[in-house]
């Protein structure tokens, strides 16, 4: 196969279309060269992506596409039809990956081998007209596009598309591309408006092409791509499958008053209707997507940014059902919400979405990987109970190196290998910080790059410096992102406050004439806080949760000898200390909390008793409880794990 | 077929084998002749009962028996390999009330017919080897025995013995029993260690089969059914599936510290094990159970009597996670808690075995039933959330018709319809009454029968009258439960205290010669009360419950108009008073509270706010909550429900 290869962009993961009608638009060629994301986003180049081949071929998805490309013998291997998407996201992210050490200078010989091999084997696993699935390419599903309740075939496509834009953008090269072009081409032409009679008036109950075919135009100009996927978002509520819940399929998206169903499901729809709203300037669905974006945040979303409360079909629960142990937050409902927001904050311009995404990012999502690398969670609670597992606990909330079900490992790689691209922003007239980290950015003021070098020790450290490294003569604005949770901070030039700086609904806008060498200097008040809950998430009524900056914290056992933490309650009136501690967790501050063990009442064979008049046992052995941060937690044993703690 | 018939005893649910160590045995022929369970086993016999047949029927259950039977054509209707219980339980349920209606002289016909019709039709499907299952005959299940981790083979085979032993206790008859046996006898020979070479050294995943195999025994003598029923038992917890907590095979019963899994596989396996441990008087097996139970009753039980803290497999959940909206206290699993209850009661004689019956009677099983006894709840939660079903919710804790998976109807049929046999014991010194209820209770003392008569109104009055009908001239005792919850009480004969009586770890005991018609008065103090949980119960921080008696009450929304039920708080602060409602709910006493609507703080899109100094927003508008009964919870209207009240 010949490698014809164009220039590679330095395009992320959304390029806007011509006609977009965005506030803001993704910078050009961001980095990220030192600092928090750095170091955990090297893990992920270096630990993270290498192994994906191995277990891929071990879990045998590799095994899969030569199976369908007639290269193997056998039958299909796992028992989900949606395998291959765990290749098309460790290509996705392995093009993000070669993207960044392009920049970065570095070798990507082997990388690059890897990456060539198994498009390779994605291109000869394609049927002639153009149909790729491995489970009903092997047989083990009964006919093309017969089952998509269940079949997951356009959800496959979707991530697929996904890889190939990917790929294309980081390398230049096209041999994904056409791979997808084609397969996307059948799927139009047995589904699309412009497809011949549309025999199939449905849609997969898994949306994730959506918003993929919505790239793909993006990526190739071809409108029937965003045409397709219009078609199927709009076909969602209609009862192709029943109007179930769980198939994305009760109302129609324009007429939802909130998020609903199977998360991850309802997030990759999401960020289809925020595409096509910023492709097609429709009102209606930038309006019923940001209505859903605030009935998730402000209702549905766990103080983590984890979301999906039940373990029982995956699913959003009720407004203000929020369970602690029970947490479903899957790893990948993050991501998914990550990419929602993403994409309402450049529709938008808002900056809530933004704090949203950095909430998620350090702590729901986060969680999900090791500190090493080497093993992923799927499911993200809030509480892991002392003894769990002692009586054969569920045991998808301890990491693991892999999964049956393996969604969630390659979705992190692929978030973390393209996570420049979500830190900043242009609108035209300067250039927008959301996210703090260390790196170089670049937007445009009236038609000439402005780009800014940003240096900061975040979240650690809550200073963040800003200095303008090429600037026009004339006046453009650096907008800051004050963060949701920031009570105070101070901004200065050269140790002096600036002048016309305003506040602008979560932004910190500075317009002036800037000089090559200004820098900017932003303190954060990172001061660790107590936070309470709405009254009416039930499931944390009479407790605290920490935080310091944008991290939330949790106690572990590991830190609490003598005792589990059932019987653990913090002394709120007792002024929060912070502790650095670079030997623990790959270097953490700790929070550190006055608190006592709970002297337990004697219940005997039953845990429920007439309330006494004069209750108020705040007896109890004095303990002092050492909170570090979330993302950090089960990395070291298997012990109980709290993050909302009681007061009394 | 010829109807041979013998004279129908009054035996319930359990006989005690000759052997059996059990410290009390049930009574011999109770009654319940008037009162709150009289009126809701009246319910039960004139609309539960009766529209079994035809629900049956247009479920497609019968048609598989007919199927099975080579009298129908077509294919096996419905989803399950276990539908055929639904068949047994209603037969189970049938006979009890064919032996209650003949014991009140009740013309027994119509159900007479119904049960024959039913029983033949069980008869003529069965393989002349014994083997009966209609999903297996019919093709959909693939081999006998070669699926039991879902097979559920002989957990329907238990069904089927349980329903004969009924059906020959209740009528004399035979022809369901020797169907019963010949399976029985066709499973020994497949399974059993007198079988022909074991060849299957496994047990089925859904216990069942054990404790009816225990008492298939007991009614025929037969010991090879107690040796089979004692070696399933010892099958579980060695890895035939995998030690899966799912199937009941992560540890071996004798080892197990807590409940966990299934709760009702738990239950009913539970249910073996006190069995057997009563017949062959094994201590491991009786420490076991206990062992068990006690961990169920401290750490793993609803308020409401109801277990299995989550929908995702329909488990038991971490000690103290006892969660309010996503409870999934299964009807079947109340169901199967009395059933291990009352084995254990009838095993040790603790008082405490009867105070979670009495719980889990008045309120976690007896909301599983409508009021008007045509609609059941599968689930049953502590909390339906303000909108619930408006985004989609879960449907399985509305009441419903029928089920797709219809276990809990006809298991709440049986149980009501056999409820008498629950209520007292002898111990052949005298007579134990366990749950109070009008009706008529004969013991033994010195092999003398002894017999009495109670008239009581409650659980609405706290006052019980036992009048001697029957008595020897010597002294003989009367053992009357004092609730777990009453925290006060009077006892009198002819108005004056009784001397003798003592209470002994939950029993009173009154050892004296008795006169026929003396009447022992029991007041039990029904005052309202508070009560709060175990305060690692994370899901009831800063809540109350409200009981009285053996009641627990919940909010209903419809006695509160003007808003939902997630802003109201109780002022624990003024005393609680009563109100008697025969207008409400087919009559109940309502128990009215202080309260308000909270004032909901402004979080914007953000529902977690660091907390503020001065917070104690202790506003609202004024509100007097109405309290129900939890049993009559959903019978008027969708709204929200709870049964945990926030304080503050």
């Amino acid at each position: 196969m010949s490698r014809t290869s164009s220039a590679p962009s330095t395009v992320g993961p959304i390029r806007l279309g011509p006609q977009a009608r965005a506030a803001l638009r993704p910078c050009v060629a961001p980095t990220v060269t030192a600092g928090f994301w750095y170091d955990r986003r090297e893990v992920n180049a270096r630990v993270g992506i290498p192994q994906g081949p191995g277990l891929l071929e071990s879990a045998g998805n590799l095994h899969n596409l030569r199976l369908a490309a007639g290269a193997a013998e056998g039958t299909f291997r796992g028992d989900y039809p949606f395998q291959d998407t765990d290749v098309y996201k460790w290509l996705e992210a392995a093009s993000w990956q070669l993207a960044q050490d392009a920049v970065a200078g570095r070798d990507t010989t082997a990388l690059s081998a890897e990456v060539d091999r198994i498009v390779d084997l994605v291109a000869a696993a394609q049927d002639a007209d153009g149909y790729l699935n491995t489970w009903f390419q092997s047989g083990r599903g009964e006919g093309r596009f017969s089952d998509l309740r269940w079949g997951h075939e356009l959800y496959c496509a979707g991530h697929l598309f996904q890889a190939a834009v990917a790929h294309h953008r980081a390398t230049g090269r096209t041999e994904l591309l056409e791979v997808a072009r084609r397969f996307a081409d059948h799927i139009d032409t047995v589904f699309g408006p412009s497809g011949s009679g549309r025999p199939l008036d449905t849609f997969d109950a898994h949306p994730e092409v959506e918003t993929a075919l919505v790239e793909l135009y993006r990526e190739t100009g071809e409108r029937r791509y965003l045409e397709l996927a219009g078609y199927f978002v709009d076909r969602h509520g209609r009862g192709a499958h029943g109007h179930e819940v769980y198939c994305q399929d009760r109302v129609p998206l324009r007429d939802a008053e909130s998020v609903e169903g199977h998360a991850v499901r309802q997030l990759y729809l999401l960020a289809a209707a925020a595409d096509l709203a910023t492709e097609t300037g429709e009102q209606a669905l930038a309006d019923a997507s940001a209505r859903l974006w605030h009935a998730m945040a402000a209702t549905k979303t766990h103080i983590t940014g984890g979301v999906g409360a039940h373990h029982d079909k995956e699913d959003f629960g009720d407004p203000f059902e929020l369970p602690n142990e029970r947490a479903y937050c899957e790893t990948c409902a993050a991501i998914a919400s990550v990419q929602f927001s993403w994409r309402m904050a450049l529709l938008t311009g808002q900056a809530r979405y933004s704090d949203l995404i950095e909430r998620t990012l350090f702590n729901g999502f986060l969680a999900g990987m090791s500190l090493d690398g080497h093993s992923w969670l799927y499911v993200n609670p809030l509480q892991v109970r002392d003894g769990y597992l002692d009586g054969g606990g569920d045991q998808s909330s301890r990491r693991t190196r892999w999964f049956r079900c393996a969604c969630c490992p390659p979705n992190v790689m692929r978030l973390l290998a393209g996570l420049e691209h979500y830190l900043a922003s242009t609108d035209g007239d300067g250039l927008q910080i959301h996210q703090y980290a260390t790196g170089r950015f670049q937007g445009e003021a009236a038609g000439s790059p402005v780009t800014v070098s940003v240096n900061t020790n975040y979240p650690w450290d809550g200073r963040i410096t800003v200095r303008a490294e090429q600037t026009p003569d004339t006046e453009w604005t650096l907008s800051l992102r004050i963060p949701h949770w920031a009570s105070d901070y101070t901004l200065t030039l050269a140790g002096e406050p600036v002048g016309g700086a305003v506040v602008d609904d979560g932004w910190l806008r500075i317009a002036r004439t800037w000089t090559s060498g200004d820098e900017i200097v932003l303190d954060l008040d990172l001061a660790p806080r107590l936070v309470v809950a709405d009254p009416r998430v039930d499931a944390v009524r009479g407790c605290v949760a920490v935080e310091r900056g944008p991290l939330v914290y949790c106690l572990e056992q590991a830190d609490h000898p003598g005792g589990g933490l059932d019987d653990v309650v913090i002394d709120t009136t007792v002024p929060l200390l912070v502790k650095e501690r670079p030997d623990l967790l790959s270097g953490v501050t700790t929070v550190i909390a006055a608190g006592r063990r709970r002297a337990l009442p004697e219940t005997g064979w039953w845990p429920y008793q007439a309330q006494a008049p004069s209750d108020s046992p705040r007896q109890g052995r004095p303990l002092e409880l050492t909170a570090v941060p979330y993302y950090a937690w089960a990395n070291r044993s298997t012990g109980s794990m709290r993050v909302w703690l009681p007061t009394d």
